[in-house]
C-alpha cells in the first residue's frame, strides 16, 4: 500500500462503500473484502424501476458525472432517477492496488476485467438496493466498454443502454493506443515493477503521459483553433502542463495501469468464444451507441459497425471537435447533445 | 562518437560526400569540417536545366527513394533527370551526432534547423555541380519542409516545388506528436543525456517508439483491415516488432533526437518575422501540395490551407489508408499517385 490522499472524500466529495466480500477475480485471483466506491443521487420508486447506474472511465470517478452530467436540468435527473454511479475497482476510490494490503497490493495487484467490475456492480445494486432492472446503464469511454458488457452479460436487467465514446471489443488500434499510454508511466526506473516508494519520483512518467494524451485526447483542430484558449489556458504549454499533468499527477500509477489493463481487454465476445455478432446480438435493451465525432480512441466508424450488430440499436453521434475527451464537456454543444440523445432514449418505451 | 556499423554503404549502398567546409549553423554553433552524403541517378544535361532535387525525411536515407522512387519507368526518371538525393544533417551518412569528433559529439550535438539543410544543399549543389536553378524540389515528411523551405529561401532556384506529405511551418499538434517520439527515446537511464555507450541499452526505448510509430504513423483502417498481413506479417505483434522496431533499431538516437528537433521546429515564416503568409507568398515555384488523405502528422486540411497561401499552387491528395507511413509505398495505388502527380508537375511549363 501507498498513501494518496487524492482519493478521499476531499478530492471527490462524500461518497459509499459496499462489501462485496471475497471476489474471485475471473482471471483467478480472489480480491479479500474487496470494496466498492459509489454514490447515489434521487430516491429509488417503490416499483424500483427508476434505476440508472452509471459506470465510470479511465482516471475519472463519480465526481465528474456529479459535476457535469447529473443535475435536474440534466437527462440524468435525480428528480426523476435514482441514479447509482459506481467507481470501477482499481479507480483509487473503489479497492485498488494503492489500497489493497497484503501481497498482492501495488505492482503485484491482480488483473482486473471489465466483466469483473460489472459483476461486482450486479451484486451491489441487487445486495444494497434490491435492484433487478435498471431503466438505463450508461458510461463514457471505459464506462461504456461496461455498458456494453451489462447488456450483453445480463441482457435481461438492462432496459436501456447509453454507449458513449466507446466499444464493445476493443480494436486493434486502440490495443496499441493503450500500450503507448502504458509505456508513458511504466519507462522510470523509479517505477520498479510497480513498487515505487514516493508518488514524487514519477513526476517524468506524468509529464509524458500529459503529452501523450495532448496528441491523442483531443483533435487536430482543437489545436489549431487554440480551443484551450476558451478553457482559460494561455498556450499549449499552460494547457499541457495546468490542465492534463495536473489532472492526472495526484493520480496513482498501478491504479492506471490496473483501469489501462480492463481497457486494453475489454471484449464482449469473450461471453460468447470470440463471436462478436452473436454477443452484441443478445443485446435486448434500447441501446444508443454515441460516438463523439472527432474521437481518436473510438472513432464513430468503429462504433457504427458494432451499432449495426445490435438488434434494438440506433447510432447517435455526438458533434465535437474535442476529440475523445470532449466527455469532459469542452463545449456546451458536447452535454446539449447528451442530454437530447439521453432523453429520447429514457423517453422511448421499452 | 560512438560506433555504428548501420550508416555504411553496406546498408545503404553507395553514396558519396562533399565537405561544406566550416559551417555555421543557424542556432549559432559551427559544424567544422561538415559533410553531406549524397547519391546521384542520371546525368546533368550541357544547360544544367535537368536537375532534381530530392530531400529526406526522419529515418529516411537516399535508400528509400532509389528502392521506391526513383527508376525508368517512374516520374523521377534518371534517363530524363539528374537526381541529387540529399541525406540531412544528423541523417547519420552525413555530418551527425554519432559520427561527429570532439566536445559536440553525442548529446553535445548542436540544434540543426531545416534552414541550414537547405543552405547547405545549395552550397553542393553550387559547389559541386554549378547547378543553379532546379526543374524540382521533392521530399516527402521532413522532405517536404525542406522543400518549402528550398521554395521561400531561394524562390529564383526552384522551377517547381512537390511538397509530399509535409507542412510549411508546424502545426501545434504535429509539435505534440514530435515531443511523444522525443519522450519514447529519452526515458532511460541508460540515455544518460545522450551519452550512451551501448546501442543495446537503448532497446526499451526503440520498442516504445515502434509503438508510438504504430499508434500514430497508419489510420484505425490500416489496423482493422489488417493491413499489415498483405506486407507479409502474421499478427499486430509481428508488424510491431518486426517491421517498426527492427526498423528503428539500428539507428542512432541522438541521430534521430537531431533530425526530430529539426522537425519539431520546421517553420519558413522564420523568413518573414513570423509571416506565413508573406513567407508562402514568396514562392514563384509551380507547386503541387500532396499531402497523404489519412496522414496524422500532416493532416490533409492543414496542408491544403497552405496550398491556399502559395501562389501557383495546386492541391493534390494521395488517397491511401495507410495514413503518414504510407510514404513507404504499402500499395501499389501510392507511387501511381504520386508518380502521375509528380509527372503532371514536370511537363508543365514553368
Amino acid at each position: 500500500m501507498i498513501e494518496n490522499a487524492f482519493y478521499s472524500p476531499e478530492f471527490h466529495g462524500d461518497y459509499e462503500m459496499f462489501d462485496l466480500g471475497d471476489f474471485v477475480l475471473e482471471e483467478g485471483v480472489t480480491l479479500r473484502g474487496a470494496q466498492l466506491a459509489y454514490k447515489t443521487f434521487g430516491t429509488l420508486d417503490e416499483a424500483k424501476s427508476n434505476a440508472i447506474l452509471v459506470t465510470t472511465w479511465y482516471s475519472g470517478t463519480h465526481q465528474i458525472w456529479d459535476d457535469i452530467y447529473i443535475g435536474p436540468e440534466r437527462a440524468l435527473n435525480p428528480e426523476r432517477y435514482f441514479i447509482v454511479v459506481i467507481n470501477q475497482l482499481g479507480s483509487g476510490l473503489s479497492t485498488s492496488p494503492h489500497n489493497y494490503p497484503g501481497t498482492f497490493s501495488m505492482g503485484n495487484f491482480p488483473r482486473v476485467r471489465i466483466s469483473d467490475d460489472v459483476r461486482a456492480q450486479e451484486q451491489l445494486l441487487r445486495e444494497r438496493f434490491g435492484i433487478e432492472k435498471l431503466a438505463l446503464v450508461t458510461g463514457g469511454s471505459m464506462g461504456a466498454q461496461q455498458t456494453y458488457e451489462w447488456a450483453v452479460r445480463f441482457p435481461e436487467k438492462v432496459r436501456r443502454a447509453a454507449a458513449i465514446a466507446g466499444t464493445a471489443k476493443l480494436t486493434p488500434h486502440c490495443a496499441i493506443w493503450v500500450k503507448a499510454n502504458v509505456d508513458t508511466m511504466t519507462a522510470d526506473p523509479e517505477f520498479n515493477d510497480g513498487f515505487y516508494t514516493r508518488q514524487a519520483d514519477l513526476r517524468k512518467a506524468f509529464a509524458r503521459k500529459a503529452n501523450l494524451f495532448a496528441l491523442m485526447g483531443f483533435s487536430p483542430e482543437f489545436w489549431s483553433t487554440e480551443k484551450w484558449a476558451t478553457l482559460g489556458f494561455s498556450s499549449v504549454e499552460d494547457f499541457r502542463v495546468g490542465f492534463l499533468e495536473a489532472y492526472f499527477a495526484p493520480m496513482d500509477v498501478n491504479d492506471l495501469l490496473c483501469q489501462a489493463w480492463k481497457w486494453g481487454n475489454g471484449d464482449v465476445s469473450r461471453n460468447t468464444g470470440g463471436d462478436l455478432a452473436a454477443a452484441l446480438g443478445r443485446i435486448t435493451a434500447r441501446t444508443f451507441v454515441m460516438p463523439i465525432s472527432t474521437d481518436w480512441f473510438f472513432p464513430p466508424e468503429d462504433c457504427a459497425a458494432e451499432e449495426a450488430l445490435i438488434p434494438n440499436s440506433e447510432l447517435r453521434v455526438i458533434e465535437s471537435n474535442s476529440g475523445h475527451l470532449g466527455l469532459f464537456n469542452l463545449e456546451p454543444e458536447y452535454i446539449e447533445q447528451v442530454d437530447g440523445y439521453l432523453n429520447e432514449l429514457l423517453e422511448s418505451g421499452v
